[in-house]
């Protein structure tokens, strides 16, 4: 299990994201207020299950993105407040649901809620957190907002659909993988940075700037976790090295492997990740076979070059203490191991 | 399981759908051509799964509601359409979570799309219809509308939450078990109730009538329901007979028959509710102590007095064709066999 593969130039990734937690600081302070706030209900049950998972210890990257983008367009309200607390919500009920039709049992080093609780609650819950999601949109009162976060929900699940029809199709491409990260990853991500400039009215450019760095970030943040998901330390990730292979999860290193492979490794694949058949060893075997195909450098290789498109597609902004966060993100994104 | 328990005077309840059938016809056909639309998706999994249930004959009820309340209002734009197909996509989806969470085998006479597509589809495409349903209420534009409509959802969640919480609960209290079905059912029945006079931009008095009329309905509609489950015709009512028995649902009747009953028959329902022990007969003898303790007739009784509050919360508005309607429906719900 110790297979520690180094994913890039030495670089501390807490420096990178150190930046954008400073620029957002009192933002979140507000916002972790708010979603203390929301997750409150009657039924017991209800702030038990979240708290859970909201204190779980999260980065709230797409709350901070929103926060961040919202002050690049030079957003002078309090709108945006709101919004990140409710895409953080939306993200919080994704992770509910994601993690009963994973059945997975850890997250964040933690028991998993529908272990806990059980898969029905957690649905429920997931549920209720989307419906004060939206509600809390609807106290911003913006409907740009609202368009992008209503369009986002519904992608997401699409996404989440489509993950699910290609699981254990060892022969999904390399292109129909990204169709699925593309919605179930990039496009909150993409949604919270444009939020913040429809929120400040921008001009169409920038919001489409925004937009093109949301997606790229999102996409290069999913790959990386794909790669660390092989070559990760499961005690800094919180989570175990291994997890999708056992679930039989088509990533990026998987579906190189798969391609670049022979007849008896593709064989592998389709024993492990397509029938579930796992025995000792095959863990060990599958990152054997992706260092001998560069699998993962390869998926790595693609991250980094989503994260250069999305520096560029924020170059047309001036440079600003802003601008320079939202960039240094993509660096962390790339080099985090947590 | 043949027993048939008559539940009121005859009276066609057919009959007492019609002139709201007749009234919103022509918008019930744009909204069914909206509803086609807006379950595609390229994904191929989503528009199979949502039209075995969109397909599958239910009534429509609430798109219809929604649809006279905003005709009783006046309203002349064409946004009530979109709504109320929102409306009736927020209810779908919460039906394919509801057959998650109860483990239900059937719907309508049909097997339940969990049983057919599994559980994880069967969640994440009730994800995508309450994206969807968003999506259009964006659509729509109506703030108002909008709020109505996230309360609702957030709402039908915790009332989800908290049917669940006090599932097998025998010593649930008729108030309690109230506060539940307000929450799960009336909630999304007062919502579409009340956008009518939302998009119209009626007085706040001719609202609460709305909001009063379609909540008192909705316990009404559940409350028979809850009866029919022991007292209906199988082949009419396309469920089992015993299904909530079996999943060892708390609804009134049980409540009724449990305060009502003594040590022995208290034991009865702890064994066969609580603890999930159900033998042969145990059905036939659950009927028989409703019987005895006239726990079906009071349920009725109790859904009677909802549907005379709905009627009366209409009064304030100016007889028409609009209002006989929606008075009908009340009838309609409680005389229903199916």
């Amino acid at each position: 299990m110790g297979v520690v593969v180094p994913l890039d130039e030495a670089r501390d990734p807490v420096q990178s994201l150190k930046p954008l937690m400073e620029l957002v600081k009192e933002d979140m302070e507000a916002i972790n207020r708010i979603i203390l706030d929301k997750a409150v209900s009657d039924v017991e049950m209800i702030p038990e299950l979240a708290h859970h998972l909201i204190d779980s210890g999260g980065k709230r990257l797409r709350p901070m993105l929103a926060i961040a983008a919202a002050k690049l367009s030079g957003y002078q309200g309090t709108g945006h407040i709101r919004s990140a607390a409710a895409i953080e919500f939306m993200h919080t009920a994704t992770l509910l649901h994601d993690d009963v039709v994973d059945e997975s049992d850890q997250r964040r080093g933690k028991k998993t809620a529908r272990l806990l609780w059980g898969n029905q609650a957690s649905v429920l819950v997931g549920d209720f957190l989307l419906g004060q999601a939206f509600r809390m949109l609807v106290d911003v009162g913006s409907l740009p907002v609202l368009k992008i976060l209503s369009n986002a929900a519904a992608v997401i699940a699409e996404g989440e659909v489509m993950q699910l029809a290609a699981a254990k199709n060892t022969s999904t491409t390399e292109d129909e993988y990204l169709a699925i990260i593309n919605a179930k990853t990039a496009a909150l991500f993409l949604a919270a940075a444009e939020t913040g400039g429809a929120i400040a009215n921008r001009p169409a450019e920038e919001q489409a700037a925004l937009r093109s760095y949301g997606k790229n970030l999102g996409l290069a943040f999913q790959l990386v976790d794909d790669a660390l998901d092989y070559a990760g330390d499961s005690a800094r990730l919180g989570k175990s090295v291994g997890d999708d292979f056992r679930e039989g999860k088509i990533t990026l290193p998987v579906i190189l492997s798969f391609r670049r492979g022979n007849e008896a490794e593709r064989a592998f694949w389709n024993r492990t990740i397509a029938e579930a058949d796992i025995r000792d060893g095959d863990l060990e075997h599958a990152i054997a076979l992706m260092k001998k195909h560069k699998a993962l450098e390869a998926t790595m290789e693609r991250a980094r070059s989503y994260g250069a498109i999305a520096r560029d597609a924020l170059a047309i902004f001036r440079d600003c203490r802003e601008r320079a966060a939202m960039q240094d993100v993509i660096a962390f994104c790339i080099n985090r191991a947590n």
